[in-house]
C-alpha cells in the first residue's frame, strides 16, 4: 500500500487532497504515514482517524494538549512544533504532499526528497525563493516533484511524452482576479472584500488576493521558469477569464498542447496523487455543447505590475525570489490589515527589490535553506521599511 | 537516410508533405523511393527531380509518355498503372504517405504495412471502409499507422505517452463549413461555389464541399472509432468555428487535453513526417494576444444528417463503412454535376444504407481489399439508383 504524508492537511489543498484519498478508498487504500496542520486540531484529529495515520502534527505546541484528547484511544501519536513537522517528514512515505503555506512550508519538502520521497508540491514559495536549491537536491536523490496548482499541472500534463528540448513556449492562463473588469483609475480604491469576490476558483483568502493583483501569477511565473527550466522570455501570459484552459506549451512544430477542464484544483491534486496514472476523479466533466466560448486578452502591464517585477526576479535570479516573496507577504498583510492600498502592494515590492539591490544585493543564490531564510527575512525588513515610506 | 516514398504527391497533403521535405533538407535529408500521381506529370516530374526519387509514377497509362520525357537523363524512373503503383509500395521504405484520394487509395497502404513500413494515413477511405482490417494487418506486420488529418494528429498527440484505457472520450472538432450560418430552409438551395467558400481551411474541392455537409466529418468520426479502437458513444462532435483546437481527448480524471494551431495541414503533416520527434516547422505560431475568442456550438442535427448516418454506420459496422464512403461519393459527383441538390446528398446515402442494408445486408465486414472493393460498388450501385430516384 502507498505511504502517503499530507503537510498542510486542513487548509484547502490538504482538505482536497483527504478528499479525494476518501474516494479512491481511504484507509484501504493509501497507509497514511502524517497528517500535520496548524490551530484546527478537531479537523486534523477526525482526518487521522478516518484515514488511520501514525501521527499527526500541530505546528503549535499550546495545541497540542487538544489534539492529544482528541486522539485519545486512537493509537495515533500526537506532536507539535517545527522539529515535530521535520520528524513527521522523515518518517518513511513513498509520496508526500507540501501544503503547509509560506516559508514555514520549506523544510518539510526538502528534509522528505533528502529521501527520495515522491514530493507533490503545494508550497509556492518553495520554487519561488529556493527553486534552484530544491530541484538539485531532488536530482541529488533521485526524487521527483509533481506540481500541485492547476497551471503547472496543465503544463506537466501537456509535457507527457514529450521531449523537452522541443519546447518552445508555455503560454500560463490567468483569470485575471476579481478586479479584471474595474477602471484602472478605480484600482487604488479596491477593498480587502472586493479583491476576494474571485470569478472563478474558490481558494484561500490570501491567494484570492493575489490572484486579483496579479502576485499569484508572478509566483507561478516564476515557479514555471524553476520547475521546467525554462528561459524568462518562453514563459508567456494571458487572461483567460473563464479559467477552463489551465494553461498550455507550445512545441517547436507550432503545436499547442493545452489543459482544459472545470476549474476546480481537485484536478491537479488528483493528478498528482495518481501519477503517473490517470484515475477516475470526482471532478465535473467540460460540457462542449454549453460551453460557448473561452476568451483570451493580454494582460496590461500598468493593471498587473507584479508581471513586470517577476520579469525583474527571474532577470536576477540570485535571492531576488526570495525578497520578492517576502515583500509580497508583508505588502500582502499590510493590505489586509488596512495599512496599505491595493495598489500600493505592488509599489512596495519594487521598492523592496529595489533596496536590497542597491544594499546587500540580490545577486547572491541561497545554497542552504538557512539561506533561503535570510534572504526571506531581508526581503522582510526592506518591505517593511518601503511600507512604512509608502503608506505615508 | 530515412526512406520515404509519397502516394499522391500532387495532389494537396502530397505538395505539402514535399514542401515540409524540402523545409527540412529535401533530398540531403530524405532518400526518396517512389514519388506517385495522376495527370499532372509536370509536376510529378519537378518533385522527383529536387528529391532525386528512384520511381515516378503516374496512375495513367496514357500520361507515361509525357512523365518518360520530362524525366530524360534524370536517371529517375518511369512507371504508369496499377500494377506500377503496387510495385512501388512494394520498394523498401521506412515511411510511405498514403495520400491518394479515393478507394484507389487504399491498395498501396496495404501493401506497404505488410512490409512493416510506418503508414502516414490521409487516405479517409482505408479506416472508413476498411478499418479493422487495415489496424489488423498493420498489427500482423508490426507496422505504425500515423494519422494525417488535423483531428486524428490532434487526438494522436495528446495521446502520447497516455494509457488509452484511461480514456474516456474524444471531443471532435469541426468548422462547421462554408454554409454553417445558412438558415436551414435555405440550405436546399446552395450551390457547389457556395459550398466551396470554406471559412478556414485551404483544401481540394470535394473535401470543402464534404465539410459544409459535415460527410467530412461524419467519416472522420468513423475513422476516430477504428483508429483508436472507440466505443461509438466515446465520440462527441462540437462545432468550433475559427478551427484553432484541432481536436481534443477526455481522460477518466476529468482532464480535456487539445491541440491547437493554425488551421494548416502541415501540423498534422509534419508531425506525422517527424514522428516520434517534434522537429521545428514552418507554420504559423497562435498569438494568444490576438486570439480574442474561441467559441463552441452543439452541431444541429437537421443541418448535418451526415453525423446521424455517422452513428448508424458505426453501429451496423461490417460493410456498411464501405457502402457509406461509396455512396457518399456518387451523390458528391451528382451534386458538383448539378444533379442533386446540397441537401440530397444525405438523403442519397440514407437511401443506400437502407437499401443496402434490405438487400445484401452490412453485415458482413470485408475480410480483403477484394471485399472492401466488392462493398464499394454495391454501394455505388445502391446510390446511383437512389440518385436517380431522389432527383426526381
Amino acid at each position: 500500500m502507498r505511504r502517503v504524508s499530507i503537510f498542510g492537511a486542513t487548509g484547502s489543498i490538504g482538505v482536497q487532497t483527504v478528499e479525494l484519498m476518501r474516494h479512491a478508498g481511504g484507509a484501504e487504500a493509501f497507509h497514511t504515514v502524517a497528517l500535520t496542520g496548524g490551530r484546527n486540531v478537531a479537523v486534523l484529529a477526525d482526518m487521522a482517524r478516518e484515514l488511520r495515520a501514525e501521527v499527526a502534527v500541530t505546528a503549535h505546541d499550546d495545541c497540542l494538549p487538544a489534539l492529544r484528547a482528541l486522539l485519545v484511544g486512537s493509537g495515533i501519536e500526537a506532536a507539535s512544533g517545527t522539529q515535530a513537522l521535520l520528524e513527521a517528514a522523515d518518517r518513511p512515505a513513498d509520496w508526500i504532499m507540501s501544503a503547509i503555506v509560506g516559508a514555514a512550508g520549506l523544510a518539510p519538502g526538502f528534509r522528505a526528497l533528502r529521501h527520495g520521497t515522491t514530493l507533490a508540491l503545494a508550497n509556492k514559495e518553495s520554487l519561488v525563493t529556493a527553486g534552484p536549491l530544491l530541484m538539485a537536491e531532488a536530482a541529488r536523490h533521485g526524487a521527483r516533484i509533481l506540481p500541485v496548482d492547476s497551471e503547472h499541472s496543465a503544463i506537466f500534463q501537456a509535457l507527457v511524452g514529450e521531449d523537452l528540448a522541443t519546447v518552445e513556449r508555455v503560454i500560463v492562463t490567468a483569470s485575471g482576479g476579481a478586479l479584471r473588469d474595474w477602471p484602472l483609475e478605480r484600482l487604488a480604491e479596491a477593498t480587502v472584500e472586493q479583491a476576494l469576490a474571485h470569478p472563478n476558483w474558490a481558494m484561500g483568502a490570501r491567494i484570492t488576493i493575489d490572484s486579483a493583483s496579479m502576485f499569484n501569477k508572478a509566483l507561478e511565473v516564476i515557479e514555471a521558469r524553476e520547475f521546467f527550466d525554462l528561459a524568462p522570455d518562453q514563459i508567456e501570459v494571458v487572461i483567460h477569464p473563464e479559467s477552463i484552459i489551465h494553461s498550455m506549451v507550445g512545441f517547436r512544430d507550432g503545436a499547442v498542447m493545452a489543459h482544459l477542464g472545470a476549474p476546480d484544483m481537485r484536478h491537479a491534486i488528483g493528478y498528482a496523487l495518481n501519477w503517473p496514472k490517470r484515475a477516475a476523479l470526482p471532478v465535473a466533466r467540460l460540457d462542449f455543447s454549453t460551453l460557448t466560448q473561452l476568451t483570451f486578452r493580454p494582460p496590461c502591464e500598468a493593471r498587473y505590475p507584479a508581471l513586470r517585477l517577476a520579469r525583474q526576479v527571474m532577470a536576477a535570479r540570485g535571492r531576488a525570489g526570495a525578497v520578492f516573496n517576502a515583500a509580497k507577504e508583508v505588502a500582502l498583510d499590510r493590505f489586509m490589515a488596512g495599512g496599505l492600498r491595493f495598489t500600493q502592494m505592488a509599489e512596495v515590492v519594487e521598492a523592496s527589490l529595489h533596496d536590497v539591490a542597491q544594499g546587500v544585493g540580490l545577486e547572491i543564490a541561497p545554497q542552504s535553506l538557512e539561506e533561503v531564510l535570510a534572504a526571506d527575512q531581508i526581503g522582510r525588513q526592506a518591505a517593511l521599511a518601503a511600507a512604512e515610506r509608502i503608506a505615508g
